[in-house]
């Protein structure tokens, strides 16, 4: 946690709704040498669906793993979130810790070890200490319940401010309420998940089709941001539907409110993944990258990821230079469809290049007093065919090289 | 061109012996406000075969277009080199540029248009001023003869010291010389040269024999190198043998002397890729990472790249920080078949994670003392196969920050 908080910190902190059938509660663990909760608990209602995206790491956590694994039930009863230890790669040792965890909450909520759900997140390496998770446990079980704001900022390890987000649905004319808290600000990079993010309903949503708006949701949102291109072993979103809300069951899109439902999840998850990218690590600017005309949604993806990943076009916004010849490059090195001559590439809505050269008698001064803003729009029009694709980044400056070059110690 | 040298530039810089056959030239065309020869133009002796490997980039400068077309010929009488302006993404005009290059240096020489070789480099989007093309080849085309040094350093532009290498080979009991200088310190990476690189010899080799020994060469040297992850539209490597040695023409491995003038180039080929990351921006640490065990060399060259692009990896060791699980974490995010389990990683030969954990009785000081140094090696083993890949790096500090978030000012 630091202490200089990202100055692309939204301005307002949204204040969320009790959710029926959560109780969320924190303790010291002492993970680290440090004096904060670390450990999250949070107990979901009897009947709970989840559903979740977890990491495409071929290194994944023995987290990830059992998250991956427990899924297949489509239940929940608790959900534990370590910070300060990532858990991962640590062999036998690692597996036991989590092993452990399982069993304690299991054994204390009287349920089945597949309907706990576990995360970790901070140091690779170090097997998380069973005595820490034991002594932890205890005195979270018997913690005062606490607030959504308390949770969002025990589950943060380099964030600097903790993120939380909601809104709501109507069911059948009543509504329902969905909060999400999420953690993350380095190592974020698609696919997947990219950091820690959990999501709370009163909404009864059968699991399998929670699982098919989660995926439709993450697709267009968590997939979608990129801080540094380098993806977690840990990366994770859960949703729980705790389905105490006396709204009709949700089973598929024929049903009344499902739809509403999907928007209202992939706002949530939108709103989460901006959140993740405002604390990216040292940014300074907040960068939406449209591409269009590509010649599929998926060539589109892949270019303006390319083009969210470049540290040339990152460090350029960082100095607020419109160096839109470094957005060539990276569309020219992302190796899908491209012609040179029919691309057109814009910032904050001023075409600087078109057709394969800058615009007659360029004026450098809108754009320059974009780049000199805190939210930077880059539009890059493929001029080939109808696919389309928008991704979030942030600028690379010394604040990520001060971060990383001295993370662990 | 920067006023503070890489402290990884080789304390010892080569002398490069004369090259029968090929004389080089530098004049001040002034592509930018510089007081500082910017074109470099080199006669060859007739008869003189060349080879080429050129930027995969799909958005490439008309001068990367015009080697491709040339290079069908196999045969070159000149080079002219720009440096400032990379006159890539310049449309209609850009072209034109070129085709003024290619029109005046075949007029001097009279030879045909497909015997002259173009590059240009530095900043993308401006057209390369075809006034300033003239005037600086008319006055190039009456220049003295300058040493390789000379034409090293003209064509420059972020790099901090000219780079140059030299070896040579026996053919038939007689010597030939190998001669190549080369530009890039930033926007490196495969595929494939990632920079400028020019290669000379007086040894006489069929064209296509020279293509084939080149790409063999490139494959394991300029495509093993990364500095920032960013694939220029401009990366160029030409070789040029000129045929001036009277020793017996190569024209397949099975003529005497075919093996060690293989050797020799892609001895050349390393050693000028080395020199590129020696001069990565804001270097500090030069890196080693080599892949072993991996499915395949396919996979393994793909595993050692995610973690040379690592920011994470980069910044860590930048912080002299023996932080192998961000390394667990690039092997996981490279798609490529991984078992976490047996992995095994090390630092400047030390052991510091076997079978998916940390070893017993880890003791950090040797590995805290290589990382120290600016020589830094990464092995990693995958435990499942055979293949294997070594690729090179540098890592990333504020001196790269630095230098591109201010580069086109």
């Amino acid at each position: 946690m630091s202490e200089t908080i990202s100055p692309l910190a939204p301005a307002h902190i949204p204040e969320l709704p009790e959710i029926s059938g959560v109780i969320c509660r924190i303790a010291r663990a002492r993970y680290k040498e440090w004096d904060r909760c670390d450990l999250t608990y949070i107990e979901l209602a009897q009947g709970t669906t989840v559903a979740g995206v977890l990491t495409k790491s071929k290194c994944p956590s023995p987290e990830v793993e059992w998250c991956q694994q427990a899924l297949s039930t489509g239940l929940a009863r608790g959900l534990v979130v370590n910070a300060g230890n990532a858990n991962a790669f640590t062999g036998g040792r690692g597996k036991e810790a989590v092993q452990l965890i399982l069993s304690m909450v299991s054994n204390h909520l009287a349920c089945a070890e597949e309907e706990i759900f576990v995360s970790s997140t901070g140091v690779i390496g170090v097997p998380l200490p069973k005595d820490k998770v034991e002594t932890g446990l205890n005195s979270v079980f018997i913690a005062e319940p606490c607030s959504w704001s308390e949770a969002a900022a025990t589950i943060m390890t380099t964030d600097t401010f903790p993120k939380m987000a909601t809104t709501s649905a109507l069911i059948d004319g009543k509504t329902v309420y969905l909060n999400g808290i999420v953690k993350g600000s380095g190592m974020i990079a698609p696919d997947m998940a990219t950091m820690l993010g959990y999501i709370f309903t009163d909404a009864c949503v059968n699991a399998e089709f929670l699982q098919e708006m989660l995926s439709a949701a993450t697709s267009k949102s968590f997939n979608c941001i990129t801080v540094d291109s380098d993806t977690s072993t840990s990366d994770t979103v859960l949703a729980f539907a705790t389905g105490q809300n006396d709204t009709p069951a949700l089973n598929s899109f024929k049903d009344p409110g499902a739809d509403a439902f999907q928007a209202a999840l992939s706002d949530l998850c939108m709103q989460m993944a901006h959140l993740v990218i405002r604390d990216g690590e040292g940014a300074s600017k907040f960068i939406e990258i449209a591409v269009t005309a590509a010649e599929s949604d998926k060539s589109a993806k892949r270019i303006a990821l390319s083009i969210a990943n470049s540290p040339l076009v990152k460090t350029a916004i960082a100095g607020e230079d419109a160096n839109w010849g470094r957005i060539v490059m990276a569309v020219g090195k992302a190796g899908e469809p491209a012609d040179r001559d029919k691309l057109s590439i814009g910032f904050g809505g001023v075409t600087v290049a078109r057709d394969g050269l800058v615009v007659p008698d360029y004026d450098e001064t809108p754009v320059t007093t974009h780049l000199k803003g805190d939210e930077i729009d880059i539009s890059v029009d493929m001029g080939l065919g109808h696919g389309k694709a928008t991704v979030w980044t942030c600028d690379l400056t010394h604040g990520y090289i001060e971060i990383n070059a001295d993370y662990r110690s």
